[in-house]
């Protein structure tokens, strides 16, 4: 089947929300932890963190402010800092649970039923209930000017995870780490064990690594 | 285990690549299609599709320039044009393969065991073992200073995907349609069925969507 561009476009609203939200693939699912200068802390949902790059290690998020996640917007600049935390198969529901719209006084942390800690002096917290999670600085705050988002990126400030999902490479396998991914709007799903290719070159056939 | 940003640092190059890009999480699996107004084509695999909003539909992915993909990008700009084509679990090894450094001169949809295909007069070729592609415009190309990098964002012009993987509500199954996850640099997933929740409001509980 194909749809053109003026057939999205006449699609009820949410019925084209879940379909255009499909269209990228499988997202990363990621619980962003701010605070604000007063202590007031938040905990948003995002499929969109993107690695940007490994040195320096470089992440980054798409926000459509003023919609949600706008605190945490709006906490990030305030302070320069934010977690990533992976959402996984035991913590679906509560990460789901904070893309409701809460007031800026209410904590997520709370209302979905999360942990939040915090490592030594680091200003905004992380997610207890999360296998993975990174400290970042606020490196820059990209306008995007196509639709009104903005793209924020951070350095990787810390990583805490468990050290046995580490391979002797560096690779870290998600899987045992029970990382979710995210489909459409609303679609938790884990997955399998990788298949893995060693580093591609012209005229050598790819083995698979065992 | 907390790894700071100075142990990140000191990794050896490969090890630390290998760690940083598993830290975002499951990343899209997608080839983007590109010609020159030669008509020669380049075929590129990116882990980086992130969806940026549904009305208008957009997408944007990282490319650092002058690196792989930098034929992809020269392209883009040259053409206006690209497609995004979901990778799946039979082509997988044929993806990770474009990869490799080859030649402006060289097609990767030949070198890799892949076939192009046209939809109309759209000029970037498509992958026709691919499951869901897209037709993109060139909305902008967004330099982010932070590292070098670039985020190219198209609007999509169309979609060709099979009818019987759109629910009811405009959802994708992307189970069903045998899309791949990636994690780190060269690692290939399926995953398995999701649990979908309802939209999640204050003070309500969240069901699972049958």
């Amino acid at each position: 089947m194909l749809l053109s561009k003026a057939k999205i476009a006449e699609m009820p609203k949410r019925y084209r929300a879940a379909f255009v939200n499909s269209l990228s693939g499988f997202k990363s699912a990621n619980l962003i932890g701010t605070t604000d200068s007063k202590g007031q802390n938040n905990l948003s949902i995002v499929s969109s963190v993107v690695h940007l790059g490994s040195d320096p290690a470089l992440m980054g998020f798409i926000v459509r402010p003023p919609v949600v996640p706008r605190h945490s917007y709006e906490n990030i600049i305030e302070t320069g800092f934010f977690t990533i935390n992976h959402v996984n198969q035991s913590i679906q529901k509560q990460a789901h649970q904070t893309s409701a719209r809460y007031l800026k006084e209410e904590s997520e942390f709370d209302k979905a039923g999360l942990t939040a800690g915090w490592v030594d002096d680091f200003i905004a917290p992380y997610v207890k209930e999360s296998n993975l999670s990174m400290g970042m600085s606020l490196e820059q705050d990209v306008a995007i000017e196509a639709n009104g988002t903005c793209l924020i990126i951070g350095r990787v400030e810390w990583v805490m995870l468990d050290q046995k999902w580490m391979g002797e490479d560096g690779f870290v396998n998600l899987v045992d780490a029970g990382t979710s991914a995210i489909s459409g709007l609303d679609a938790y799903h884990q997955a399998v064990e990788p298949i893995r290719f060693t580093y591609a070159k012209p005229d050598r056939e790819l083995q698979v690594i065992k």
